[in-house]
C-alpha cells in the first residue's frame, strides 16, 4: 500500500471497469459503471464516487445485480416508455433510458421513459450532463430505499430521492441542479460515520425520533426531508413517480442496497427529456440563458459572500481542480478497492504505473 | 354592511363573475377567474382568494390585462406545445394551457406546454386537480415577480414559483402538493400584513438584508427560498424552464403585479401531463396508489403528531368544512370587495339574499 491517497481519474476508471469486468461484468457495463463512479468523484460528490464500488460488487457477486441482463424497452408509445432495467446496474439502466428519451425527444419533441427494475444509479447530475451535451434539458428523477421519515413520522419511509434539472445555456455554464430532497444527502451522513466525524444539528434524528450529531445515531435513525413537509412532498412525488407509476418498488419495496441481501433493490427511475428546439431555436435560448446567468450573478451580494452560484458550478469547480490534481481517496476506501483489487488480481496502482 | 363576515361559496363566485364581467371581462373568463380564486379560498389558501380580486381589477382597470383577447396556440408540435396568453389573465391562459396538455396527453400520453405572456394564475392545485379528474397526472410551474434573494444574494431575484404536482389516486384522496419555493407563500406575508401580526423568524429577511419578524419589513425585503440553496435552485429551474424557455419574462423581466403599473406582468408557466395509461391501465396504479397512500397514513407517529397527512389532504379537509360552514373573509377584503360591487353595481350580498 502506498501512502499516497491521490488518485488519477483515469487511474480509478481503469480500476473500477478492470474489477468490474474480472468480477463478470460485460465490458460495456463495466466501463458505463467505473465511468460514473469517477464522474461523481470528479465532480466532488465523494458519497456517490467509487466508495461506492465495494458495495455494488459485493451485491454483483451476492446475485443480486444482474450484469449479464439487458435492459428493454416493455412498452413503447413514444413520447412516453417503459422500461425494464432487468435489475442490472442502475448506470446501464439509467444509460439505456436517457439514449431512449433523447431519441424521443429529437423526433417528438420531448420523451418520458419510466424505469422499474433498476439499482442505485450514482448522480442524477451524470445523466444531466449527458443530455445537455446534446442540448436537451434533462428531468432526472429516482427513489432510493427508505432514509427519511413523512412529516410527522418517525421512522424511514421515503428514500432521500434526488431531483435533477439539467439545462443547457450558451458561453455560461450549464444549470444543473442535482439534490437528494433531504436536508443533505445521507452519503455525507456515510462519509461523517467512516471519518468519525459529528453532524450539524438539523440533519437527521436516531431511532427514538431524537435529533441527534451523532453520524452512527443518525443512520441508525432517519435523515430529515429539507424544508419540513414541503421537502417530504417533494420526495414523495418522486417516489411516486419512480415507483408506483413504473412498476418499481416504493416505500418499503425499495430494498436497501445496504441490508437487503436476497431481493435486486428494484429501484425507479423517471427521465423527461425536452427539447428547446421546440420553443425557439437553440441560439436564442442559449443567448437567454447567459444573459440569465449573468445577471443573476451581478447580483449584490449579502455581506461576506464572495460570489453567486448557478447550481452545477461549484461541482463543475471541482471537476477542473480533481481533472488537473487528482482525486484524493480517504484511507479507507482506497483500502476497500485495494482490497478488490487484490482478489481480482488488478493494481490499483497499474494504469498510473503503465 | 353586514356585521358578518361568513361567505358562502356560490355567493363569492357570483359576485366575483358579476364584477368582472361589468368591468368588461367576458362571461367565460369572467367565471373562470373567479372560481379559480373562490377554489382557492375553499382549500384554505387565503392568500390566493378573493383577497386578490382587488388587484386583479386594478389591473384590469389599467389594461394590464386583455380581457378579451383569446390564448392561442403559437407553436402546435404535439406532445409540445407554445402557448401565448395574450396577456389575459393567467387563469384563462392557464385553463387554456390545460385543455392542451390533457389533449396531447390523450393522443400522445404526455403533453408539455410552455405559456407566455401571462398573468398571476392563482393557485396552481387548480389545475392539477382538473388533470386528476380526468386521470391524468399534472406538474404545474409558474414563476413570478421577484421576491426571493439567490443564494448568497441581498435583494429579490426570482419570485416564489410555484412547484405543483397532482396524482390520482384511487378510493383515497389524490396527491396533491403545491407549494411556493419560499419558505412560505408571500401571500401569507401579505395577509399577516394586513391584519398586523408578525411573521416566524426566518421566513424573511428585510431590505437590509437582516432577518426579520415584522410583516411589512418583509415585504420590503426578501422572503427566504426553502431549504437554502436547493430551494433557491429549485426557483430557479422553474424561473427558466417558464421564463427563459417559453419567451416570457424571467428574473426581473417578470413585472409586479403590486408595483408595475404600465407592462403587463409577462409571467410564464410550464405544464406536464401524463397519462398513466401508458405504464399500467389505470385501476392498477388506482391500487397501487391506495396501497401506498395507506402504508403511509398507518407509519408510526412522532411524540404528539395524530395524524400523517398526504399532501392535499389538508386544504380538502378545509374544502369540505368551508363548503359546509362557508369562507370566513378578514373585515379588510369583505370591505374591498363590497367597494369594487359598489362601483360596479353588484352586492356582496345580493346572491345569498336572491
Ligand atoms: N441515486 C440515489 O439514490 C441518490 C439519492 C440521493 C442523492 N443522490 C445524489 O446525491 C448527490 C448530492 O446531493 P446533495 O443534495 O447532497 O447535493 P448538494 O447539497 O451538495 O447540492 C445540491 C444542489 O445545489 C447546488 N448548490 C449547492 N450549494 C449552492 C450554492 N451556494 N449556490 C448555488 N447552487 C448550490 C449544487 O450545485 C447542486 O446542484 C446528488 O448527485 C444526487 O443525485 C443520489
Ligand atoms: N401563482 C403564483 O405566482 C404563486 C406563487 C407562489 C405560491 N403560489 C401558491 O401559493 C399556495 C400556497 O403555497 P404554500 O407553499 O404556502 O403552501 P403550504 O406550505 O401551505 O403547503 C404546501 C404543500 O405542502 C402540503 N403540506 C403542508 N403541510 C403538510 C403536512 N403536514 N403533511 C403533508 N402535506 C403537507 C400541502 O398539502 C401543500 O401541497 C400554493 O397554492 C401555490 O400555488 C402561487
Amino acid at each position: 500500500m502506498t501512502a499516497n491517497m491521490i488518485f488519477r481519474d483515469e487511474q480509478l476508471r481503469w480500476f473500477g471497469s478492470e474489477v468490474l469486468m474480472r468480477a463478470g461484468v460485460p465490458e460495456a457495463g463495466a466501463r458505463l459503471v467505473a465511468e460514473t463512479l469517477v464522474d461523481a468523484d470528479l465532480h466532488g460528490v465523494d458519497s456517490h464516487g467509487v466508495v461506492r464500488l465495494d458495495i455494488y460488487l459485493k451485491r454483483l457477486e451476492g446475485g443480486m445485480i444482474e450484469a449479464a441482463a439487458a435492459p428493454a424497452v416493455l412498452r413503447d408509445h413514444a413520447p412516453v416508455l417503459l422500461i425494464d432495467g432487468k435489475n442490472n446496474f442502475g448506470a446501464v439502466a439509467g444509460q439505456f433510458a436517457l439514449e431512449q428519451v433523447l431519441d424521443s425527444a429529437r423526433r417528438h419533441g420531448c420523451g418520458i421513459a419510466g424505469i422499474r427494475h433498476s439499482n442505485h444509479f450514482g448522480t442524477c447530475a451524470y445523466y444531466a450532463r449527458k443530455a445537455i451535451d446534446e442540448g436537451f434539458i434533462l428531468i432526472a428523477l429516482s427513489n432510493a430505499s427508505q432514509t427519511m421519515p413523512p412529516a410527522g413520522g418517525l421512522r424511514p419511509f421515503l428514500g432521500t430521492n434526488p431531483l435533477c434539472v439539467g439545462i443547457p445555456a450558451g458561453e455560461r455554464l450549464p444549470f444543473v441542479l442535482d439534490m437528494a430532497t433531504s436536508v443533505v444527502a445521507r452519503g455525507k451522513i456515510i462519509v461523517a460515520a467512516e471519518k468519525k466525524e459529528p453532524i450539524p444539528a438539523g440533519w437527521a434524528i436516531d431511532k427514538e425520533g431524537r435529533p441527534t450529531t451523532d453520524a452512527q445515531a443518525a443512520l441508525a435513525g432517519s435523515v430529515l426531508p429539507l424544508g419540513g413537509p414541503k421537502g417530504y412532498a417533494i420526495a414523495m412525488f418522486i417516489d411516486i413517480l419512480c415507483g408506483v407509476l413504473t412498476g418499481a418498488g416504493y416505500g418499503d419495496k425499495v430494498h436497501n442496497m445496504y441490508e437487503d441481501w436476497v431481493n435486486p433493490q428494484n429501484v425507479g427511475h423517471l427521465f423527461i427529456a425536452l427539447d428547446v428546439e421546440r420553443f425557439m431555436p437553440q441560439a436564442e435560448f442559449r443567448s437567454r440563458m447567459d444573459q440569465y446567468i449573468d445577471a443573476l450573478k451581478a447580483e449584490p451580494k449579502a455581506p461576506g459572500v464572495a460570489e453567486i452560484f448557478v447550481p452545477g458550478e461549484l461541482e463543475h469547480r471541482t471537476f477542473e481542480r480533481r481533472k488537473r490534481d487528482g482525486i484524493v481517496l480517504p484511507a479507507g476506501v482506497a483500502t476497500a478497492l485495494r482490497g478488490w483489487g487484490k482478489k481480482y488480481g488488478v493494481e490499483l496502482d497499474g494504469h498510473a504505473s503503465a
